[in-house]
């Protein structure tokens, strides 16, 4: 299992990294601080950051240079599950098993907490990219990182999904829609990080165009793979209540195609993003070991 | 009046560049860019944008090259007023004469619109400075951004005064959290809406220094004149409710030091701006009529 210690390596040194990233002042701005270490430090399996140290070693690149783009993504998912949370957005009291940001500390400091992730990521993408003697393939990475994070991607998504909420009673949900929400909430980000891996790196336009398709794939997949953990998967194991989509009335890909078509979905999804990484030879070992793992999840 | 001609062209070119720059799509993401927009242009008055196309001008270079920056920090800016408004924050129904974003389109798609114009500020950025043939003074320009609108800056100002809100009957505000407030709140933006102008035209640190220094002096100053406006002030030009800041228990410039006091240092602070300014010599002349003419603003 020469894969999960690479797994291991990639999950330290990103978390050693957000570590020094937030280990900063103590003062009159310190609740704030505390707010972003508690979500940034509750348990989240670093899949995009791992995703894009995978993608930078596999181009020739090295982890090193490609940690401000793993923590920037990983502040921007946890910022966007912390707004998530919000009585004013899902409401969700628990995740992962522990209380919610603004359980807390309260609605107003975690949306502090949130803006202050986001913000803190492109800090330091741009200290980043300001030292670097050639900063194009660094502008480009956080480029886009942006562009996924935006309005044409997981914010746009969020905007579909919070309009569409509530809505399956009186009409039904349309496909598209979901598609929508499914592509743009998860699959934008989690493209992004390989994508941004690969152009730390140096990718050619190509390069990075087809780790952006792996990501997609691997993005619905893994959403998929959530929405189906909801409906079959053990409350214990997944650290939070389970059957929450039904109750909120979510659309899920499970309730408009069905249980075993959205398993089957997973499978053709994961064996593209397999496809795209076997074309970039026996460097891509580890990237296929985890898109293999991830269909098999319990969590 | 010819500077009230410069600074027409300055408010209609970022006008022209926010519209152009939201003027996106029409899908499933729709409505989270109708609430920015609604934000955006709800009468702001341009302050950070005019500020950051002058100084450009100013160290020769051209509003135009500036013009990313301009609208990033208006939409930083706005994006902070959505999220402060916010009933988990300062809970405010009206600003401007207008209803807040979270009245109009509710307290979720409030909290998304906030995102989205602050991660919209970055992708305009870093969009332009992957265009450059040399990015290094665009990416000094976006770097002052981020860090200003931060936890080392703006954000950690909203941290320290979400904290000390209604605090002032229990104890004495401390004239130490109120100079952080005030500093990080408003003065940091403000400080890097010059400095971004100053680096984009090409500026050398010392320049860049000394432009921080005249923003933050001149922030200090406009939060001051507000505090007083807000407590002597006519609603009506005001386009909001005034006293609030007494009705919220907010610690003020005013409430500390007193009414005359506090338009003394109105005063010394700009004269401190103003010395700087006359340093860059004639080029400067705009920016010493501006700083002038916010002394003696009515709302």
């Amino acid at each position: 299992m020469e894969w999960k210690e690479t797994l291991s390596r990639y999950i330290d040194l990103t978390n050693e990294a957000l570590s020094t990233y937030t280990d900063i002042e103590n003062g009159e701005n310190q609740q704030v601080i505390n707010a972003m270490q508690y979500s940034l430090f509750a348990g989240g399996k670093r899949l995009r950051p791992v995703l894009t140290l995978a993608a930078a070693e596999m181009l020739g690149g090295s982890a090193k240079m490609a940690l401000p783009y793993a923590c920037a993504l990983e502040m921007i998912h946890t910022y966007s599950l912390i707004h998530d949370d919000l009585p004013a957005m899902d409401d969700d009291d628990f995740r992962r098993g522990k209380p919610t940001n603004h359980i807390v500390y309260g609605d107003g400091m975690a949306i502090l907490a949130g803006d202050g992730l986001l913000n803190l990521a492109y800090e330091i993408m741009l200290d980043d990219a300001t030292k670097q003697p050639n900063p194009k393939p660094c502008l480009k990475a956080a480029h886009t990182i942006a562009v996924a994070a935006g309005i044409h991607g997981m914010i746009g998504g969020q905007s579909a999904d919070l309009m569409n909420e509530g809505q399956s009673k009186q009409e039904e949900p349309s496909a598209d829609t979901l598609a929508y929400i499914h592509e743009h909430k998860t699959g934008a980000l989690l493209a992004a990080a390989l994508t941004a891996g690969a152009y730390v790196a140096g990718a050619t336009e190509k390069e990075a165009e087809a780790m952006k398709s792996a990501g997609f794939a691997l993005g619905l997949a893994f959403q998929i793979q959530d929405d189906l953990l909801d409906l079959e998967g053990d409350a214990e194991e997944m650290g939070k209540p389970v059957g929450s989509d039904l109750k909120n009335e979510k659309m899920t890909y499970p309730a408009i195609y069905g249980v075993e078509a959205s398993h089957e979905k997973v499978r053709a999804l994961t064996d593209g993003a397999l496809g795209i990484f076997e074309g970039f030879g026996s460097s891509s070992a580890f990237l296929q070991s985890l898109a293999t793992y991830l269909i098999s999840r319990r969590s």
